[in-house]
């Protein structure tokens, strides 16, 4: 039986100021930053070893999965970091408040442009200084990085990897974590869940904990649960509820 | 002109207390983070850029690395580690305090351990609870686990690294950072600057402080110099003492 373990990364300084972040690179929060302590302890104390760790090119997650990893004694495995599991990019919204963009463009618009599947947001002008084309971390694939996405753009680019990179991974035993963002972590359950595509935005992925996958040989999911301070948490989807988690708070949503 | 920055992890808990660390997995103490911290400012304000960060399987390398990146807002570059950068393995005096084991045994003897290139310290015994054969880590390359080198061993794995990793990586344009430790980065000097066997035993490797050497197309030195505070520090060779370096200072000798 295969284990796969995903964690969207600790709460954001911009999602504690409720702004749309997507590809900018923000760090974690005081509170995240304990979010991602307990997550590591979560895992030490519940016998968790990974032989692997994969993440974004966004600090957050490469700091949510270092401070597990030092937490879990597992600093020297190997981590793979990839552009392919950054948050979904958020085009011209990037560094907006939320609430502010509601009440310029409506709540229906906001909505739409959050949650479908296939629209996407205003673009980045390539003149913007928010574009991330001449950022160095992008320099050889610019043109691999979006002006905006809609979520099965974001899910394209999180399928390749799992096919390029995490699906070998596993199949090889290799134990995995991945450290990545509401909306990459959303597009791998879809996948792995076989849930469609129109239910996609409805999945909830509370930041900083450890969503479990225990899968057979070829892949297929057995079942999955949340690991919180009590122990397992149950669920029989990720569209349930967790007990005490932080999603329903305002700035921990799982739209980036 | 290629450059390739070395540095030596910050201090550690155990070169605060004198004691022969080797493959000993100790963290850095208080002033080894802040070493960290300021070799990433230095680095940063001197305008460098790396493409690829190299350090060992030991927490105190791999911690003053994502320091030094954290600082350079460089945590998105990939990081290769490896235990053929791991320090000098010390045997049986892994743990003991280093003055009390030149009282026991003899300041000659303790200095021919600790200075000599081809003898070697009294061996770990497989069942020396010591013995890192069983650590997690190393799982599948334990014959790669000595229980005791002298400096000769130690140069040898660090060279196998080089030509297989840094070499190939330097020759094909990246710029690399390699945060390791006092007998790795001797043996890597030694080698970039053909220093005779017999003299690797009085190089001199200060910890936390950014070791630059600027080499031609074929990975000939044209030269060195560390990067303090106030900027480069020019010396002939790295037998040279820096000024106000803690190299002088008993617990940060280069013997690991």
């Amino acid at each position: 039986m295969i284990k796969l373990v995903l964690i969207r990364h600790g709460q954001s300084q911009w999602n504690l100021e409720n702004r749309f972040t997507g590809w900018t690179d923000i760090d974690l929060s005081a509170t995240g930053l304990d979010e991602a302590r307990k997550a590591g302890e979560i895992l030490r104390n519940n016998g968790y070893v990974f032989d692997l760790g994969c993440t974004s090119y966004l600090k957050r997650a490469i700091r949510t999965l270092w401070v597990i990893l030092d937490q879990m004694e597992l600093m020297w495995i190997p981590v793979f970091k990839t552009w392919m599991l950054n948050e979904r990019h958020y085009g011209a919204l990037q560094g907006l408040n939320k609430v502010e963009t509601a009440l310029k463009y409506g709540d229906d618009q906001v909505h739409e442009w959050r949650r479908s599947v296939n629209i996407r947001p205003p673009a980045l002008k390539l003149n913007d200084p928010r574009c991330e084309r001449s950022d160095l971390r992008y320099r050889g694939i610019q043109e691999c990085v979006p002006l905006t996405e809609n979520l099965e753009d974001t899910q394209a680019r999180a399928m390749a990897y799992w096919n390029e990179t995490i699906q070998p991974a596993l199949k090889a035993g290799k134990r995995v974590l991945i450290a990545a963002h509401g909306n990459t972590i959303r597009a791998l359950v879809q996948y792995i869940d076989r849930i469609p595509g129109d239910d996609m935005a409805s999945l909830n992925i509370p930041t900083g904990t450890p969503l479990v996958y225990e899968l057979d040989d070829l892949l297929q999911p057995l079942r999955h649960y949340f690991l919180g301070e009590s122990g397992k948490v149950e669920s029989k989807s990720v569209t349930d509820p967790l007990p005490g988690n932080p999603q329903q708070q305002p700035g921990a949503d799982a739209t980036g």
